[in-house]
């Protein structure tokens, strides 16, 4: 309609998460009807985040400082590490100031169907974290699904020998969530992690 | 969390029509974990259109040439004119094909409350185009709203002088819009609009 130019951007906009063709064509609009104050500064956001930002080499969040500013925050607790699958999943925790110790990001968590195993997360790092010592608890905030449950085994299993305290996040039933509406697995979990009232 | 680069990031990813928080951190994390395939291309995108896309001189279409491509096609019916209120409705009429003359983008409707008067919208081209002549038929394609009405009652007084054909889009159901969900004003409108069946 206008050109390549607005072609090409609509179509790589339609590939975000949340956008479709549609979304993309009203963004590419909106953005096309302000060149200056919106279309530039994105451009340069994405660019400058493309140069800066890399996987920190210690725990894998993406930071544009590398250690990344978790890892070298000295105020945070450095005894405690919470094993994570995503930097999604970090954000979301960080979010909430919900842990104040370190993390570790998996990149994944274990599947045979999906074919994913050991050396494809970034397990190898959190060895040598281990090995380096000081480290007295491992909080795996891995997702609750199967896959999570296995990967969440296997590392127990892996993390035994360095004598840390490794526990996990419990499950049960959401704050704020009707019993009625939850699946049985998760009303089975919560069941079978009853505590007293 | 991952420093400056992203946190701008993501509040302008936000700011996208269709897009929130929730959406904008999901999208940069995507955009993050892909620098090469995914960030850098989207940010050349942006800024290859900031700079070739510009509004045609002729009919305010956003348009990598200048006159636009529709302007500039001699295949096109140049007797009939559509006049529509932005490029999304121009880009909506073109994704049908519903429409083979050229087209005129007013930039907005007159709008008594909104302080919106004709010097603020894009009409002295229009009538530097009717002036030229050559044209048979100019049709009206705005919103069917009070704004939109007044709109196109006050264009076809100042279309009369130059003798041309001057037509509304039809009001009326929408194919296959239900009845009982319609609005009392469109009832009303495909009522008086009826035709012999």
């Amino acid at each position: 309609m206008g050109g390549p130019e607005i072609d090409k951007l609509i179509g790589l906009l339609a590939k975000l998460p949340g956008m479709g063709p549609r979304s993309a064509r009203r963004a590419a609009l909106k953005l096309l009807q302000q060149p200056e104050s919106r279309m530039l500064p994105l451009a340069a956001a994405l660019a400058d985040a493309a140069r800066a930002v890399r996987p920190c080499h210690l725990c894998g969040n993406l930071d544009s400082r590398d250690p990344c500013s978790i890892c070298s925050d000295m105020e945070r607790d450095r005894s405690v590490i919470c094993v994570v699958e995503s930097v999604g999943d970090l954000w979301a925790l960080e979010r909430g100031s919900l842990h104040h110790g370190l993390y570790h990001v998996l990149g994944g968590t274990l599947s045979a169907l999906g074919g994913v195993g050991p050396e494809d997360l970034n397990v190898a790092p959190l060895m040598s974290r281990m090995a380096g010592g000081g480290v007295s608890e491992v909080i795996l905030a891995l997702p609750a699904t199967v896959d999570g449950a296995s990967t969440a085994h296997w590392l127990t299993d892996r993390l035994r020998p360095f004598g840390v305290n490794v526990t996990k996040v419990a499950q049960g039933v959401p704050i704020g969530g009707a019993l009625d509406v939850l699946d049985d697995g998760t009303l089975a979990a919560a069941l079978r992690a009853r505590r007293p009232s």
